[in-house]
């Protein structure tokens, strides 16, 4: 199981919130995925941009997205987010975000999410495929 | 349960999309949050500001949220939203909102939303309530 | 000067307001710059997606943009946008947007945008060219 | 003339980004949007929503934005952005933000703002008024 953690502060923009003045919630998902891209560059020690130079490597687009939003947020807030890989499948794995205010749990996010490459014939098709063992790897998963 | 559903014809736009040329899943859940407003706009005859102003009400917060990804969209497709209340429990519903692509499923979502006032003593306060029979009414519940 | 024009409807929706309740106003460019897509779309019947398959192109991004915001819209309102192109220069052209509420002019913006082909030697390079005769004369320009 | 400066470093991420895999320009004017909160936090020492308690203050909406796009960014770029009030009128005031990329200006953008707050005999009502002169002060305007 992967431990690798990283946490990201950040704070809430006017930007981000409706007219209650809270979050509007696809925004914290927005959040969310800007997280999944830290914590990859944090285990692998380079961005999602060069991971697809480095990679064989398109992206990671979500299949399934579940979220629980317990504490509201309002512009201000100043928020700690921290994220792990909960679980790595063959060609899928499981993102976890939990997004604290004032070390309260706030919102809970699990991602779950396709390693994807260019179909090496069409490079307009995508294809999933297992995710590297050395990416694993440097989540510490053997 | 409530029957009544809403039917909503979206294009994807350009900037709905990512570097992959498919749609930032975080923008799918903007559409369903429209899409949950032109549901009880059908129901109730009026828009979302209009039921501020006659409902005691100040919005429906999500309190979970859950989808599904089957297929990708890109900028240019014509995609239709079905919405309907799956269910309606004492402060709070459930949405249920079906994206499909050439009549192909292709994201599915499931919200669970509260319904809120303004607090009568502190307008900056917020509170969960039943939601109002007349509201269910509209939407065939007994 | 090219005089094709085409209105749009479009509801302002919750997601768009910040805690003001009116428009977040980087939302308002961001439905402009859909407007550019029909305008073109009505003008040469097919969409920017199917363009960039048509046409050497691969997007016309902004190189400037002005809005000036004379009345505020709020969630629930149903404006109208009206494009169209005030100038077709050698490989860039002026798109203009008028937003209307209630017939009373609410936003402005005037829009010059680049028309961009991938470079053909390195497909991640883009280099800007003239827009297409065939793309001006749909506009009625000589 | 204001010379009080704020400096802040933007990652550009996957979800600010088009299909081009470059910045989605309503994109730049949000972060502009949280850079002059941030201006106004480290002149004034507090947040915007701390402003809205401490000061007879609703917001500065924009009345006039104009932006010039020189260098494209893409996802994983790490980006500057300069922000500094270039003016105090009456109940306006005019904000400029430099974005540079490895220190090259890459993007322009002048926002004309106004000082509102709500009108005391209608809390749903907005009205402009003069900058208080003690937030002028803080930015060494006489």
């Amino acid at each position: 199981m992967a431990t690798l953690t990283n946490t990201r502060k950040v704070r809430i923009e006017w930007g981000d919130c409706d007219p209650m003045g809270i979050v509007f919630f696809p925004r914290y998902l927005a959040m969310f995925d800007d997280c999944t891209a830290y914590l990859f560059e944090r285990a692998l020690g380079i961005t999602k941009f060069r991971m697809m130079q480095v990679y064989d490597f398109a992206g990671f687009p979500l299949v399934d997205v579940r979220a629980r939003f317990l504490l509201p947020s309002r512009f201000g807030d100043d928020v700690e987010i921290e994220s792990s890989v909960a679980e790595f499948r063959r060609a899928s794995f499981v993102v976890q975000h939990r997004l604290r205010k004032a070390h309260e749990l706030a919102v809970e996010c699990s991602e779950t999410r396709v390693w994807i490459r260019r179909h090496p014939d069409d490079r307009n098709e995508m294809q999933s495929q297992p995710v590297p063992l050395e990416v694993k790897e440097r989540f510490g998963v053997a």
